[in-house]
């Protein structure tokens, strides 16, 4: 059982017809190249073939799995099988949305470095998709995680839900989750970074009765601010609420401010974006339909922002800024992040997949407060009072 | 009232004749320096003249603070009145135990980096002495804190208490709370860090009844394993206990590895030391002379250390793995850390007091893991299997 938790299968992407198979054994790290193995479709096909239940068949446009960064972590002929179920439509959308994201980011980086793809299973049920890229060119730190797992939600994780306003019945519950979760910490203090998550969740109660919501968000952290940058990212982030519903941007906005408060600083983690959870008061599909808008509304958000800063110039004393702004982002994570905190309770979690949103580098310095009149200022000022942007 | 709390005036140690005062309103720092304004002991009286209610008889060897880093917390008047009350023997302890430890370490260190000294004030009760070593030529970051605060305790504050054990009757109850806390980040990544921590609490339960107990401990945090060196650091240790009860040092050196353990990666903060809470089994005196033993063990059991390898040879890559651990100190002392969680919790807390334990740079880096046979394998078996030392 050790042994089959250790071991994490990382399938390179499928594009590149290449796999690394990364086998940890207590503090032993191997890593072995296959190159060439004819992945794609086809191999796809064969992987699904072996889980039993599938044939060509499996490949409808519905199952275009073949641009994904890997393997979906379900097999492909349950995938087929229960195609109409939220639980599969969802890790379809999340895998999608994770091929699309890495992707335009490896657009604006060197191409010598690609998203290293770690492809784990969770010996309690399910797995994830780890996609990271560590002290890249324009990304000193990009993480892109889908996971999908299930089992018995711990009495400590129902703990972490019932604090969040969810009024579970019961102590130790069944439950499903899948969601996508991404944190970009550029090299460039010019380049904010960005932080999306969108999650679907199951619980059956005690009682027998079955619940579902979905939870999510996408918020902006920059180290300098350009108000026509803040207002591009929410106006896009608007853009794809007002599709829905012309109250959610309003709505959604103000719980973002309110969530990613650093309290004991009395600040914000950044300029916010929305932020929602407990999201429920519709129809699965109609609530379905809007985190995909949400989702696919975060390249058009944040890429241009990248490509308008990624070469800015900038001078040691700005790096340095970056980097104690960067110890606040640790101080939220660690200290208040609901979803770090029930990734630190749930038995069997990848540790790593959860903590990738932490920076390379972070600064603390004692009584460190920028001088009046300087843009590091002028930052401060916003994060103490949030604003309307739009 | 605001103002009050922002304004935080820094004495400079009385031994060098000059007095900072610094204060912070809102977003700007002003320094102010005055020298030779003939501080020492005569100053002190002074000091403890505008106060009301003293006169030069309180300089009796009780009340000799001419070494301590800054005045204490409270008025001279009120520490001579109830010197026999433990409030005041612990608020003494401690002010000379910072005096003697940030001298200890002063002495390690080039005469350039000197302590900064301040003395704040908690708008709901008491203050504290924080004294910081910043990018010092020894020690990157040396933080010792010594606060005296009372009040109420609030509902949040008190679940955390009653999360150790401690079961208090009431919602909000008054509190007194004296205590020391240091970290020390060396430079050099061959000096390992420690951190110690003593306090003493009194808190009034609702029904009248008063409770007090003690808590503290002294631990080590290597980034390099020298057997020999943490077999003197528990040693020193053991022997502090040793004059009290034979049977404390097995116990509380247990403890201490249980409690700095960082769950979600299953391994300790460090190699361990003494850890202890709600000490309160034998007379006030008798436990107050333990933590006594306890506090004054810690300049023989850490120094020692600093001296042999503060100017030992390193590398980049041995900078780079001391950065890495000290990710994982920022991890325990964020999310784990009971005193850190209760500062951010309580009121009115100086944030940049509780803070000071991190370290000024820390570093996380994607599924690092170290290579076999390495110092870095070593030390990271020893803090996965905790081990007896002495």
């Amino acid at each position: 059982m050790k042994w089959a938790q250790s071991v994490i299968v990382t399938l390179r992407t499928i594009r590149t017809l290449s796999t690394i198979v990364t086998c940890h054994a207590r503090h032993r790290r191997m890593l072995v190249r296959f190159a060439g193995l004819g992945l794609g479709a086809a191999t796809l096909t064969t992987v699904a073939a072996a889980s039993g239940n599938t044939n060509a068949d499996v490949l409808t446009p519905f199952l275009d799995v073949s641009s994904f960064m890997a393997e979906p972590v379900t097999p492909l002929s349950t995938l087929v099988k229960d195609k109409d179920d939220m639980k599969v439509k969802m890790e379809m959308l999340i895998m999608k949305i994770q091929a699309d994201f890495c992707r335009a980011l490896e657009n604006e980086e060197d191409p010598s470095n690609r998203f290293i793809v770690d492809r784990w299973t969770r010996a309690e049920g399910g797995g994830g998709v780890t996609c990271v890229i560590q002290n890249g060119k324009t990304f000193e730190k990009a993480g892109v995680n889908v996971s999908v797992v299930h089992g018995i939600l711990p009495v400590d994780a129902v703990r972490q839900m019932k604090a969040r306003g969810k009024e579970l019945i019961g102590k130790e519950l069944p439950f499903f989750a899948a969601g996508i979760s991404s944190v970009i910490h550029p090299s460039n203090p010019h380049v904010p970074t960005v932080h999306f998550n969108y999650r679907y969740f199951e619980v059956t109660q005690e009682n027998g009765e079955k619940m579902w919501w979905f939870g999510g968000g996408t918020d902006l952290t920059p180290y300098y601010l350009v108000e026509e940058d803040v207002q591009h990212f929410h106006s896009t982030l608007k853009k794809a609420c007002d599709l829905h519903d012309a109250g959610y941007y309003p709505k959604f906005k103000k719980w973002c401010d309110e969530y990613f408060l650093v309290s004991h600083r009395n600040e914000s983690r950044g300029v916010g974006g929305i932020f929602f959870d407990d999201f429920e008061m519709h129809s699965q599909e109609d609530c379905f339909n809007f985190i995909k808008s949400c989702a696919e509304s975060v390249i058009p958000s944040y890429v241009p922002l990248v490509k308008k800063h990624r070469n800015d110039p900038y001078t040691g004393a700005e790096r340095d800024w970056q980097l104690l702004r960067r110890g606040r982002y640790v101080e939220f994570n660690l200290v208040y992040d609901r979803g770090t905190k029930f990734g630190l309770y749930t038995p069997g979690a990848r540790i790593e997949s959860i903590l990738m949103s932490l920076p390379v580098y972070a600064k603390w310095e004692y009584m460190h407060s920028p001088s009046d009149g300087t843009p590091e200022a002028k930052l401060t000022e916003i994060l103490k009072n949030p604003k309307e942007w739009i």
